[in-house]
């Protein structure tokens, strides 16, 4: 048996992989997914399902408290409100103030809370320049800090950090992970909408993984 | 006008002095309280009416979450448990695991919301031994994730880090603090016991600072 990893799971692609390559490796994996917003009550439902479906534990924390402290950018004065309905919902998905050192905090907790070394979390080599708390520099405080927490040290990881999306969608497939038991799209209707930023940049990822056409259809 | 500031208030001697010591300097002051335990209402009371007394704005967050992740230390398996009333309600009321790092981030995320460009909180010499996350290490980390969390730093601050409470409660009397209007009694009853390791504390510290004997007795 590997180490006790809890494994920060939104239910997209790339913390999705994250979970199966760290199923993969032999570790006792426990899932935390955080609840805060709209859109992501749809990827919280893939998140389950995936946990369902490689029996890991599962456990999902309200961060509602966030989106009160710190509203996100379509309310916040210093940042230009996006054009277009697909750009606004885009924006109130995903940029949510200082979201990772909240989400890594408490992991850490949940992590001496259920005795797990360490803190797994799927940022990566895209996400840099759209994320100030997705930098390099940002993780490794954040890794200093947790191994000084507590008295037994945590470490927090993010295996994929200089990957892309297409790296990441290839270590996937090599799993074979079926991507449509993961979702992206930034609309929450029953089905994505393959028009969104991030849906296009989905599509763009299981390509350059090596997906055939028809698999990306049937995973879109 | 100073800097906006972010005060971490608990209602305790060594957060209200700081939140003192922030507004005399001519600060921008908002105040941030965590609820997330029985022992902690009590004092949260007497951080509500502290803020009023100051006109400073406070908000308050349910840290419940932090008690379902990692409970505290009286139901972890690897931590004994210590004998006697008193001494119970104390490992209850302050060892909760990996609570600066949670407390910080949300500190920052408020910070980020209100356009606050500081952070403070009450860390003192004293606590360094006894929580993993008072250490001056573990700051220096949470300090540089803090820097980098956002595309604006948020700068971590913590005045009191090498003073005794002593020390701190010198600083209050200079400013004026009347302390009993702070809480630190481990039990939550209408008036301190004056016997628990806080109380004993407290009045060492009173001592300490300078106040007479009649003083002492009024604020505790």
């Amino acid at each position: 048996m590997g180490k006790k990893i809890v494994v920060i799971l939104s239910g997209g692609m790339d913390s999705t992989t994250l979970l199966y390559y760290a199923l993969n490796l032999g570790n006792d994996v426990v899932a935390l997914s955080f609840d805060y917003g709209q859109k992501h009550r749809k990827e919280l439902e893939y998140a389950r399902n995936t946990c369902i479906e490689t029996s890991t534990p599962h456990k999902v924390v309200d961060l509602s408290i966030l989106n009160d402290l710190a509203p996100s950018s379509l309310t916040r004065a210093d940042q230009p409100v996006p054009e277009g309905h697909y750009a606004a919902e885009n924006m109130k998905a995903t940029v949510v103030p200082n979201r990772n050192m909240v989400m890594l905090s408490l992991a850490v907790s949940y992590a001496i809370g259920v005795g797990a070394t360490e803190v797994w979390y799927g940022a990566h080599a895209g996400d840099h320049t759209i994320y100030p708390d997705c930098r390099p520099d940002f993780l490794e405080a954040m890794i200093n800090a947790a191994l000084l927490c507590d008295w037994h040290p945590i470490t927090i990881a993010a295996p994929f950090l200089n990957l892309s999306k297409g790296d990441i969608a290839k270590i996937g497939k090599d799993l074979g992970l079926d991507y449509s038991k993961t979702w992206t799209c930034y609309n929450g209707r029953e089905k994505p909408c393959g028009k969104c930023g991030a849906c296009v940049e989905r599509k763009e990822a299981l390509t350059e993984a090596g997906f055939t056409e028809k698999e990306i259809k049937l995973m879109s």
